[in-house]
């Protein structure tokens, strides 16, 4: 690999030009501003790379999806990146213009210079340094990169169900990855679902005196009442038939689980906390949080909330309640342990609307998309990486990848201190070098008979 | 009493001419509007009756109360009305102007006719009358006119506690009262009580993204399983210690409430229910309406409660919750078993915010002010008045009348087609009429030795 560092070592102008051209270019999905402008700007690249580029629809009101193909051979690798950025509200807090990236004491700063930016451009630049030192791609790419990731990618999952002819692959580069506050390498390798519901009920025709309250239906408390049969006040989720479907944890889980740093102190200081709720703490709240599921009240609303006192009488109330789905729970299945559940003890007047789903998604350790990464990443990080076996947030892992049999890791150029979503995002360009040179690595060896 | 119904049916004319003076004048506390000028007449009228008239000041900022003392005597009687009204809102669906009364088959409409300007003439009218033909009243009245019982008497409670020489009295006549559906005299001989409280709590310094929701605390949560321990689903109270300070039905009581009429089906029919909350139903429904303690969740509120989802956990959340008071519970009991009650169970982490207390008062049926007017109600209407104990509403009887040692008895001219606070407010005429009968029967009656 020597002739591909060299080539990296040469090229870094023109790299953080690239960069810099990559993050002057707005590209808010929440607002469209610059989408289009942006897309072309990736479609450029591809094809600077020799790849064949297609625009596909995901929705007809959807920022397009640019496709590449490039390279040949008998394995296939699948990367998801996206070009859209958030919004860059408060723009006052911003040190320099979000769309001027700005270099300061080793870092580069701008929106989407971290999310998912960078990500997208040390892999387009270590494959151009791979052709230009070390001939042909050993396999084929396929490259998915969309633009409404920041908004959640509402349309995203049926187009990746009816369309698993462009996602399959022997293995999946996930958008993002980086470092962690030890400069350790973090790998993911899938995230959690989530069901997200709203729980409702009307329980008269309209609000009355709380003198009635003696005889006449109160709505919070029936919700209230409903609610309470979900968790325990210690925390265990009570939801019918919810455990008999969660995975065990396999062995490499547990190992992978007690190398994570968890710096809980830290975490508690942060939020103003003392303990965890339900009392966990150490190797079993670290477990908890990656592997558990939840059952979350993420809002509740009925009867009079304003100043001061009023004596009514609710009819109607609502909660938005959500799941983090761990594999094997679905979207489908919560639902219907749900609808179950309420109705075996008598709650069939609460009312479920399904505000969304995503599936978990996880891959397994040994896959050799995850192996080729560890050995990638050992040739250029001093410390071995710190793997994931799921992150506690939600992502489209499933549709995109894990749907269609295609394990999935991930690893990039971020860091702690990024700011994501925040203003003065940022990344380290020492990351970003050490980046691409892994990026060479992982080509070689996931092209390894 | 020959010659003083032959009073009243000689001056029926004079005295609606004067009702519709009263109700043509605006005085609405709300707003302020005509709140002198109706404390003003209410003056003249007193003085009309050679009383000594005295205006008081319950705070700095609330319409005066006017207070009369006439009549010598043994016995004092306390007669408690007010002349303040309600809003005109929604002043479309009035027929009249709610400040023009108006006559249409054999009523009166206009704001106040009901509630309480009729309630309150008619008992002047009947003392002018016995002054015109019986001579001398036969005791000493001290009559509390106040203006602010339309916004909740805010300050009169304090202002009672520390003059009760201007309320102590042999009986009190209560503001309100008439007859019911089928035309029976209803009395009520008191009021429950109130306890009006916020609960709240904060489980971390801000709200975080629900993947942390594993081992995060959620503040609806915590709010949720403090509140299901202070009533179960079957609608038993369980906050501890209520129940041994809730006083025994008496003989009486119940001998009272087999007497009172209960159309439950047709109340259920109007609240679009089918059942009772508690599976209660007939006299059971009835007593517990009449003299049960209630624990109403007012109004619930945190997290995200807008539309569609949001992946929040939630830091803060608050409830409203009040109880209705049957003797013997008092605000300040109620509030302390409360805080008890949660610190017992592990939620001091709820606090509680006291937004409004009343004490419940309760007269026994035996007192010498209910027998005088069972025994007036008896000449006038064709049945025996419904005696109601309790009243599921509250009202400041306790600060009036009981805290004092008075008994009070509440009967009046309105009916159950009042249309009360709302658009065509009226009375009937021959109600007022028979009011202003009984009124003169209750003074002998209550003037007897």
């Amino acid at each position: 690999m020597q002739q591909f560092d060299t080539y990296i070592n040469q090229h870094q102008s023109e790299f953080l030009s690239e960069l810099k051209t990559f993050c002057a270019q707005p590209s808010i999905s929440a607002t469209g501003e610059g989408i289009e402008a942006m897309a072309g700007l990736v479609r450029e690249k591809m094809a600077g790379l020799g790849a064949s580029v297609q625009k596909l629809e995901i929705g007809p009101a959807d920022p397009p999806v640019v496709y590449a193909s490039l390279g040949q051979g008998e394995r296939t690798l699948l990367i998801y990146n996206h070009y859209d950025v958030q919004p860059v509200d408060p723009i006052e807090l911003w040190d320099s213009p979000p769309f001027e990236p700005t270099e300061r004491e080793g870092k580069i700063y701008g929106r989407g210079v971290s999310d998912n930016k960078g990500n997208l451009l040390y892999r387009i630049q270590a494959i151009r340094a791979w052709q230009e030192t070390m001939g042909p791609l050993p396999f084929k790419i396929n490259w998915f990169i969309e633009g409404s990731e920041e908004t959640g990618s509402p349309n995203l999952e049926p187009f990746c169900l009816q369309h698993g002819e462009l996602l399959k692959a022997d293995g999946c580069l996930w958008e993002m990855g980086g470092v962690d506050e030890a400069d350790r390498p973090m790998f993911t390798l899938g995230a959690k679902g989530l069901l997200y519901v709203e729980l409702s009920v009307q329980v008269m025709n309209g609000d009355q005196h709380s003198a009635l309250g003696t005889i006449a239906p109160d709505a919070v408390w029936r919700l209230v009442w409903a609610l309470q049969t979900l968790k325990a006040p210690d925390e265990t989720i009570l939801l019918d038939g919810l455990w008999d479907h969660v995975a065990p944890l396999s062995d490499i889980d547990l190992e992978l689980l007690r190398a994570i740093p968890f710096e809980e102190e830290k975490m508690m200081a942060n939020m103003g906390i003392s303990q965890w709720a339900g009392g966990v703490s150490g190797f079993e709240a670290l477990k908890r949080h990656l592997f558990g599921p939840t059952c979350t009240i993420n809002g509740i609303e009925g009867g009079y909330t304003g100043p001061g006192q009023k004596t009514v009488l609710p009819a109607r109330a609502k909660a938005k309640v959500s799941f983090r789905l761990v594999p094997n729970l679905t979207p489908e299945l919560v639902t219907n342990l749900l609808r179950e559940h309420l109705d075996r003890r008598g709650f069939s007047d609460i009312n479920i609307d399904i505000l969304g789903g995503e599936h978990p998604g996880k891959t397994s350790a040994t896959a050799h998309v995850v192996q080729a990464a560890i050995a990638a990443a050992n040739e250029v990080y001093p410390d071995s990486p710190v793997i994931y076996p799921l992150t506690p947030g939600t992502g489209p892992v499933w549709p995109v990848a894990v749907a269609h049999g295609t394990p999935m890791v991930s690893f990039g150029a971020s860091y702690p201190g990024q700011n994501l979503h925040a203003p003065n995002e940022n990344i380290r360009l020492d990351d970003y070098f050490k980046a691409l040179k892994m990026m060479g690595r992982f080509i070689r060896e996931f092209g390894r008979k």
